[in-house]
């Protein structure tokens, strides 16, 4: 078995591969850093949204006040959404683009510039930023990704 | 290197994992369309929900008019989470079910027979087609998505 | 071509690819099964969002009263939002995990952890149960992806 894993192992000591593990990593562990973001600003504003979040506040129209929605938790929320729709399709088309044999230069490239400009979009959405700061930094992470599937379906086409 | 290279793009060449490539990255880049159309709305329709976003329109109230929500913008918005709520799922499990080593034919129609039923769907809710249009291509994609998984456990199935 | 197959499928053999293949099924079933548990309460407590997802009712106001939110409705669907933000990293983040070469029974730990959080966050949500339980649950899912990533970064980080 221990061959079996040795082979298995192999595609992570790939230097493209390597990238894309990284910057996914990345992304994906910022994506998740809004969950935290939203939870500050649901507890400093106390702006809930389940009854049983509020209960600790005492009973009736005491506790019923928090459940509101606040525009600080919005804004962060709808951050969130953004990175939903535009990191988790890099996941998956990064990896068929890491598959698809780029030159490592290109693939880091493309690694980076999505990566950075999905940091720039999050403070752009939070701080916030004046337009179009938010738009350029989400259509350059966009564009990146339609590089990458551009080059899988190049690679790949098989309908 | 170039041997490690060799080896880790051997994936790619095999032909249900083209197919899936081939597939995934259609089906991603369908759903990432959602963001073009719910932008092109959201401009033509003048409905904003961030602040920053109107600013160019002026200053007080000729700008906060623009900060609503309109029925076309929330349609599409629907749309793209119901195709986040999916294809996400069919993304994750059609890797898993591409290298269990399916019959190439059925691998192929289960590919094909999801990313149709999708991009119908997508239709069906932006025209809108009346019912049970989207409830059934709804319904046909999610039993695609659960027949792979099926394949999937039975073939791997390790707790 | 037969030979690439057999190669391609060796990672299905690997014993922690396969119990990550298992538990990524089993908790984007689970994520799936919330779509039904929508439509179950959408169609029993007759709260649809659609103006054709009410056609049926009757023309006018007879069927408009049917396009309204509902509060269980609303609660299931915070739930799957909530499988989205945590789930769908956890299926990127544990790919890269398992092909970084972790101790199976490590690798079995972090799985079950996660799933088993997932499915208890899932049952705090929608009974509900008293705070502290979702957000308990919702903790320790966290976590652990949060340590496959750290695993994912300390083996491949290529910046």
């Amino acid at each position: 078995r221990s061959g079996e894993m040795a082979k298995s192992t192999q595609l992570i000591d790939n230097e493209v591969f390597r990238a894309y593990a990284t910057y996914t990593a990345i992304v994906l562990m910022k994506m998740k850093l809004m969950s935290l973001v939203t939870a500050y600003y649901r507890l400093t504003r106390k702006a809930f949204v389940n009854p049983e979040d509020v209960a600790s506040f005492g009973k009736g129209d005491s506790a019923k006040k928090y459940l509101r929605t606040d525009p600080d938790v919005e804004r962060v929320r709808r951050g969130h959404l953004n990175d939903l729709e535009n990191i988790v399709p890099f996941v998956g088309i990064g990896l068929l683009y890491a598959l698809s044999g780029p030159e490592p230069s290109t693939a880091l490239l493309h690694f980076r510039i999505f990566t950075g400009a999905r940091i720039l979009h999050t403070f752009a959405y939070l701080i916030p930023l004046p337009q179009p700061s938010r738009a350029l930094s989400w259509a350059v992470g966009y564009a990146v990704t339609f590089s990458m599937a551009y080059k899988v379906l190049k690679t790949v086409l098989l309908l």
